[in-house]
């Protein structure tokens, strides 16, 4: 059916597009160039509600330098609102992962907004002549600088996401820390028992690392308000008039609301994927705790009967398909799985931004795609863990001490009193011997029975200095 | 609406399922359990199928060796044929990245095959008495050896498609490496003018080293065909009978066609993840070589005029929403973003598989959707690549033949008969000067006329023993 | 020759140690059981340093609180003091790759310490009932306090060294910005030609980016200045009097003039690497700019006739054993293998630091080895580049120019005075025909003749807001 | 004083060398060029041997060819055979990370060779005119053939001594699974306890690991077997005489011993690094599974008291400097770092490879370096963890029995006979009331009491079939 389409036109030649879509050519063409992942830029909604603040930042700056007549600057206003408000996501069609250091998302961008605009101006699709995607929609701008803009700005959205997670995650921790404040138990350096400490000291580590996560993710967020638009093409802002850049990022910050900052030196931005590899190394660090902290959440767990059994984790499903009863730690093992996935992003963003040539990075899709996954997957996996397991766990209170009492580790304390000679002879025949550090030296004559009791009192033994500090 | 669920019971306890679900009680609280990816396991197509297949040799397994009555056993095969005909894969929504070791993937296949078997036999879904997601469905098998081998079946099929569509690539390639076999131009070594060779000879290595990397991905995925069914939970084969695995082992093979091996030793297959490591490995080998040919069809078709402009790539789209004209190498581009990915993936993998404890590797799923994605999106590329490129690409014979001759290289030709040092000094003095090599070896009287023309034939220049292999 | 020995006592028995050895049975042991690398921890001097530090700070603390009498402690301090002149480096020979968590090297420091402090109060080397490694030396020290507050102490300084090569390496790129500032060229965005701008530009741009990863690594420094000295085995301090903490922190931050504070949460930051981690991300930040900034210079440089061709590297050495006359940009290519090294030491260090375990990190070793290497040949390879390679760079400039007047990228600028449609339309025609683009415009009366000359003027097109900002 | 020095000439001039240095000019620059990391390639025996091969094995294809008299053949040949023996390491001073795709190590090989070689003739070092460093040694050759060459078959013998590295450390394991092999024990998934096994079993699995690997290995290093001799320059064989690579390759293959090829298609296979990421990749799985096994020994020997307890490793050194009587696991522990690093140089050289451009790979020097490393290091952490460790397990047999027959996981061995379902019940009740299976079975009447005796007999938990296989 001829009615269906319409006609348009590029560097190529003509191709017709389906009538109804907002997207045109240059859309179509990214289409059939990219079938790669399957998964259209759509599914990033921070993505497309950031490139939508752009160019209606844009709009408003050319408009105010006199450069766009205020009818079609009110109609791109007005699609980006809509566009913002939540609608016309589905015509974001281009695969996420493309050739074209983000071309074809800027050509998308520029399409369905001036499709809209061209609506509600009363005009058809595809009638460019009254406004022109590449003309007016992009005017003063390349993708260039609109990319990484709007990836930007996607990006600190997510961040914000993710420290709340995190902040839920740390909080879950806590509560836990102050909890289990008295229950004694037996630290373990290299898996051997060491001395001993409270589960609550455990607990408040955890919520520590958080905290101090957090605090470089948000250091590193800082950097990504640095944005390059009016740059255009290479950073030497051709084409951009002087009063370009500062309006449009004056009126982008409005939008968003963000704190952004132009650049200092437009070529050196144009082309640097520095502050995203900074901020995946940061996520990274978070992954590599997060895994630490749930590697150490299911060994405590183990059992229920030949492991350490220190802990117990709320159940939340059946384990086995063949062992009855069988309860697992899904919930750790999950994040453990998503912080391998940040761990292996890391080393694509890197890759990626190594490969940068001369005036540009055309390898930001990558990066866009992989730092996105980075940042949702690891807040998913915060609430996750906060939710359905930090929150449920319980301590195996009686046993952990008696571990205490039946522990090796306790001859450390009477080191400063016996020596780190005697001590050593006392540990051996306890550990070959099968008996009790305390009636060891008792026996031997080493210590006197009140000194001694004294040395093992759990708070002294446990540090007083370290409460939690969270 | 009460009529709008159905209630199930677990270890947990009763829970409330749509009644119109295939699925039950576990893969509900898995659902609830793992919101990280968004993607469900529906979105991979191999692997559901192999899923329903692994479910089908164990049925007839099980029968075979009188553990299943016949009615029990044709209603799950029927179940099974008709989720590998392509039915019922809505209905596997737990999220790919789970905790778990598979046990939600397993559970979920357990719970569809089980109630559409129990429709086949008349009864209603969730009446488990009659035929059981465990009991029957799962009878001799755990998710330590289903998951895995479903996964490994779903990879070989996943490979297949990777080595045509490498095929298609090599193939590309050698064509080109014929087209362009008389084209002569100057080599580079690191990026310097070398000496000539043929622009023929330089994609017949592009076709070359495909064929390698085909070679490689054949030999991997052979030891993809070595399973573990019936090692049940930890490869000892606990409630698997004897015989269990043979047959289970023949019918899987039936099946899927494949040549399917059990592997000798049962607990080591259980808890290794070697041949994943391998495979994805090697999927890395095959993007170093797919990067560095993107990077090379990048680098000589630069320009059009401030470049190396040896070759043209056919355009696909407009390359720029500023600059009027330009067209970009986007196809190599979006390669070379698959490649990154794939090393990236390889690392999450190799840490996937470094964290496996004991008996099991907990975090399998991880594995599954890393090599899912790579192979997906390597067999994307090789097609887009070989279609959207290579098929086009043009030469720019004349400017490539007036290099050879305009080059300071050609005096390597003469080191045998004016030695290293001779030849050192004449390339000073044409670097010096702009003069050429010939010009200036005529003038010193370092060799005759006809000489030096016969050492400087193309053919001479470009080799005679290296003929394109491919 | 029994004279040649000592005898000395450990858990394990009786073991004969060379009688001029400083070291003693614990050290022994260690380098029967780690024949790894064949790299002595002497090959690390700072790191040697640090650890003599950190025993004269314990000692100048443990005699302040009266627990370590005057003269052991004034001889303790006089060996530290010794080997942080230089002396009995030899002495430290455990090899760097070790297994537990650093305690090998913390026994050999407190070994050689002890021994040359035995010497000092007139005593035999051995003769330990004078003064002990253990419990005098290491007297309130755990290695895992010890071990890791060295190491970072030692990290400081190797970072220290890096920061200076890289402002000289900055300095030698800003002062060629400088040198080209005039010199116009064409911009290029995913290779392909795109509009002008000044060579100074491009390596303004080098510079800025050293610039802000200069600032990025000395935030990352800042972390690596919280140490844990008085946490001792897990953190909570047992064996450590009240004050220890502290007293020792001020003396360590006296001997170092180092800022250092102690962690305000002792158990997290001995079992955390996070600061490690972070340092290792910064540098493989760095890493990735150095080595992208190194392409270029390769790529800008290739030639000498079948190259872009726009600068010339310095040469430094023949590049060819067969090509006389070939000179090969081989100071970029090494740095690029330093940039590849320092990558793949950051997934060492990840993996190192995910895999600590409860209260403690037993894989610092490696996290040592892998970050110091990273550190050293970074700090060489800026150097490096910066003297043997950017100083000397000069330029094409005549050449350079002539690709911007010949480009069709000067269309570019017309776009805002003949639309982006029209101006792609020439831009089509100059390709095809291979004539010029304002050849082109005047024929097509698009624009008068001296509004395209003003229009196409080089301070316009390489943008005015955009001089080097370094 | 001038006697010390000799004067040598190349492209960039005249340079003072030692006078009794074998090496000249171009070495002499690269060490200026390159002070990277400090270590010269004489650390590199096997490279080194490898080199004087390849030179020796050329003369006497040149001489063969008639291209070479039979005195300069003769005395190159002697040189080689001399350094083959061991001497003259000390003149390969150029730095293992360089510039240059190797050049600068050929360079010194053809200049200390050829000085060695005027000596034997009777000429004093320097006098090329008699004997030429590039005219005679380098005859016919290319770095870009010789250095990868040199590098492939020094490959070869490194991966022979890690073959036999864990061969050893397989029949360790093999050993301790015969010992073992009644010693029944709960198998662990996901940490949880699961069904019985036997430690046999357990220790089974790692050699069959390990036993895998091997055939990995050694299917790896089939691909190096094949070489670019006679490739010269850029593949194309320029000044390589027709039967030049053939003769070149028979020589070498007698001198060294090795079933060497040469490649299909040189130009493709000279800048290829294809099998050295191959190699890398199987290193890394290597690496993996080492690893994870090192891992499963370190927790099951944690304890003493407060941990697994399931083996003891053998105490090899004191584990703390103040915890008395500690003993760490520091064997597996150094293990695990060297995965680690093995792991991380498996990135470097995927990205080294990935860097290569057009006819050749620049970067192969950092791919020799950190594939030597990984492979020497792997091969001392083989020997090590079996001499060291694994060879003096031994096992707590009491204690394992005992938690297996006070496991829940038995009930699992019920399934058959009473139901997932009923066999939940009986889960859920023992782990809440702390009782044993067998007796709630029997309370509950579900098997009679003889029937249950035989289901739980250590045979049938453990498996039949699955005798340990190695």
């Amino acid at each position: 059916m001829t009615a269906a389409t319409r006609s348009e036109h590029d560097l190529l030649g003509d191709r017709d597009v389906p009538a109804d879509a907002y997207w045109g050519v240059h859309t179509l063409r990214a289409t059939e160039n990219f079938p790669i992942t399957g998964t259209p830029i759509s599914a990033y909604p921070h993505l497309i509600d950031a490139l939508a603040a752009v160019k209606e930042a844009a709009a408003l700056a050319n408009e105010e330098l006199g450069l766009l007549g205020p009818k079609k600057a009110a109609a791109i206003v007005a699609a980006c609102q809509e566009i913002r408000d939540g609608a016309l996501h589905d015509q974001f069609v281009v695969d996420v992962v493309q050739g074209g250091a983000g071309t074809s998302t800027n050509m998308n961008a520029n399409e369905v907004v001036a499709n809209r605009a061209l609506e509600l101006l009363g005009h058809a699709k595809g009638e460019y002549h009254h406004l022109h995607p590449n003309e007016d929609v992009n005017l003063g701008q390349s993708t260039n600088d609109v990319y990484p803009t709007a990836v930007k700005i996607a990006t600190v959205f997510a961040v914000r996401g993710l420290l709340k997670a995190m902040s839920a995650l740390q909080d879950s921790f806590a509560r836990k820390a102050v909890e289990f404040r008295d229950v004694l138990k037996m630290g373990r350096t290299q898996l051997q028992d060491a001395v001993p400490m409270t589960l609550g000291q455990e607990f408040s580590a955890y919520a520590v690392m958080i905290d101090e996560d957090r605090s470089r993710l948000a250091e590193a967020v800082e950097l990504i308000h640095e944005i390059n638009l009016g740059a255009t093409a290479i950073g030497t802002g051709l084409n951009a008039p002087a009063g370009y850049a500062e309006a449009a990022r004056r009126h982008l910050a409005a939008i968003t609301g963000l704190p952004l900052v132009t650049a200092a030196n437009l070529v050196e931005a144009t082309q640097d994927c520095g502050a995203f590899v900074q901020m995946s190394g940061v996520l990274k660090r978070i992954a590599v705790k997060l895994s630490k902290s749930c590697n150490d959440l299911r060994l405590l767990s183990s059992g229920p009967r030949a492991g350490l059994g220190e802990i117990n984790l709320p159940p939340v499903q059946a384990g086995s398909s063949i062992m009855p009863g069988k309860v697992n730690p899904v919930i750790p093992e999950v994040v453990n799985q998503v912080a391998f996935e940040v761990i292996g992003n890391d080393v694509t963003i890197t890759m990626a931004a190594e490969a940068g040539q001369l005036q540009l990075n055309a390898f930001e899709p990558i990066i866009l795609h992989s730092l996105s996954e980075s940042l949702t997957h690891l807040r998913a996996a915060c609430l996750t863990l906060a939710e359905r397991c930090v929150d449920g766990i319980t301590a195996n209170t009686e046993a952990l001490r008696a571990t205490v009492e039946n522990s090796i580790g306790l001859v450390t304390a009477l080191n400063p009193h016996i020596g780190y000679t005697a001590a050593t002879d006392i540990a051996k025949e306890a550990l070959a011997t099968g008996r009790g550090v305390a009636e060891l030296v008792l026996e031997k004559g080493l210590l006197p029975a009140d000194t001694l009791a004294g040395l093992l009192r759990p708070e002294v033994l446990a540090g007083s200095g370290t409460a939690p500090a969270v």
